[in-house]
């Protein structure tokens, strides 16, 4: 397993035919080409001023990210993605 | 459903007709392009110094938001734009 | 009406003959070009560490700003311009 | 009158006999080549967490200034340069 | 030994076939190319506002970190890399 | 006299053959070359979260300093720098 | 002597014999090259909010620092570098 450091999160990018499905389409044209994808790990969060902040996000979540962000990983057969929660622009509500 | 994270909030941009009914016309020629846009969703607020600062646009205000800003969503038939506060320049009062 | 958000005001800029009664001039030689303006609105101020700040200007005063800031918007007929407080220079007592 | 905001100041440039009446000379070989003037109007400073900072100098000093700030403006006869208090590197006493 | 200041670590590279072995693969063509070690030497944490941040990563944690980052030295026989924490983007369990 | 702001001291630059009597010698193929100066007025110190942080330098210190940094001025005969504390890099001891 | 101002230190760098000694060995090839160094002097440290952060590094201690860090000075016929204990990246312990 992967478990990602301060507030960075671990997900596994959604394909074509899964986007589809939650109706969420994310144009060619776009300015900043964003992606989606589903959270499987996320980091303890930052520590500002002394206190630990906690992630937004949580396992499970279906998230549009920035395309270019974040750092490929491969566990086993799964391609995976590590970033930045700043990376992540919304939680796609089904 | 689409929910923005942190400072940044959903928008549909606003078409010419629907601008000449407000009264605010967006030259052109302007230095720094805006566009108006209706708020359909807004994020909790990012947390400074482990206070959570709240937005002050919320859901249905017209804005006027700077062109070159955020990053284009397509839910089902609707073009949404996700973008930050900060982006915004002001609301638009009808 | 167009209400700036945090730190952001609405000001008319004032035409060369307005400004030749006012007494002040701004050269064309000038290194940085600065411009004369009336502030018709201003935002609620930017939030700091949990603190909201107001603004100096109010709505009324005439400031010299800074020419290539902004964004330019039309309301009816009137060209009006969005820009920041730090933009502004200083307050023309008259 | 011009009132300066935040950490601005108003200042008169002193030409070159006055210069050579007050014993400091700036030479034109200098690195970055500074200038001297005589402050006439001064903002309130600038706020930092809540408090305002107010400035150093006030209404008389002579100062010694770097050459490439601020911004100039004509008021009736006078030229005169805004410019912040950071912009000033010392002040002159005579 | 080599002890790392404020909020740097050693860690010593892992090679191919171990990387096989803990499962992980991390692939050529990765947009920013990441690699796995093994942490050899914490240092006790960098200071903010007068309290002392402690490392989350520990002595023998398995790590992915970012190919660029750090500064390699050799101790007698072994090649090792001192990076900061925030080059570190994961912990690998097994 | 010429009074430094903030956190700017004033220095008289040292010529060679004095640095030959303090015993430090600043190499000519130096990567980054550096001064030696004598301090002849401080600043009162920047203001930081309201107080006052006073220079560590005092009148009479020999220092070395940076020496593409600060700004020529000559009073009278004597050519004088300005420059921030944070350019100083270390005081002579004699 | 050389007094260190800050959170900078005196240091003087260890030749490649002595090196070989301490059975640290920075390699040629390195991305970043390292040098190794004995402390001399070290600052009081820098104020962060009105308090001083003594530094982590002590008078004699062996030290990993960045090679293009610092400025050269020569106190009669020794070599020494200035720099900020930022740029130092390890304690060398024997």
């Amino acid at each position: 397993m992967v478990k990602p450091l301060a507030d960075r999160v671990v997900l596994r990018p959604v394909d074509r035919e899964e986007k589809t499905q939650s109706g969420i389409f994310l144009p060619d044209t776009a300015k900043e080409k964003p992606q989606e994808g589903e959270i499987v790990a996320v980091g303890p969060g930052r520590v500002e001023d002394g206190k630990r902040i906690e992630l937004e996000v949580k396992v499970g979540d279906r998230v549009i990210y920035s395309k270019y962000a974040g750092t490929e990983v491969k566990v086993g057969d799964q391609e995976l993605l590590i970033l930045r929660e700043s990376d992540i622009l919304a939680i796609v509500e089904q």
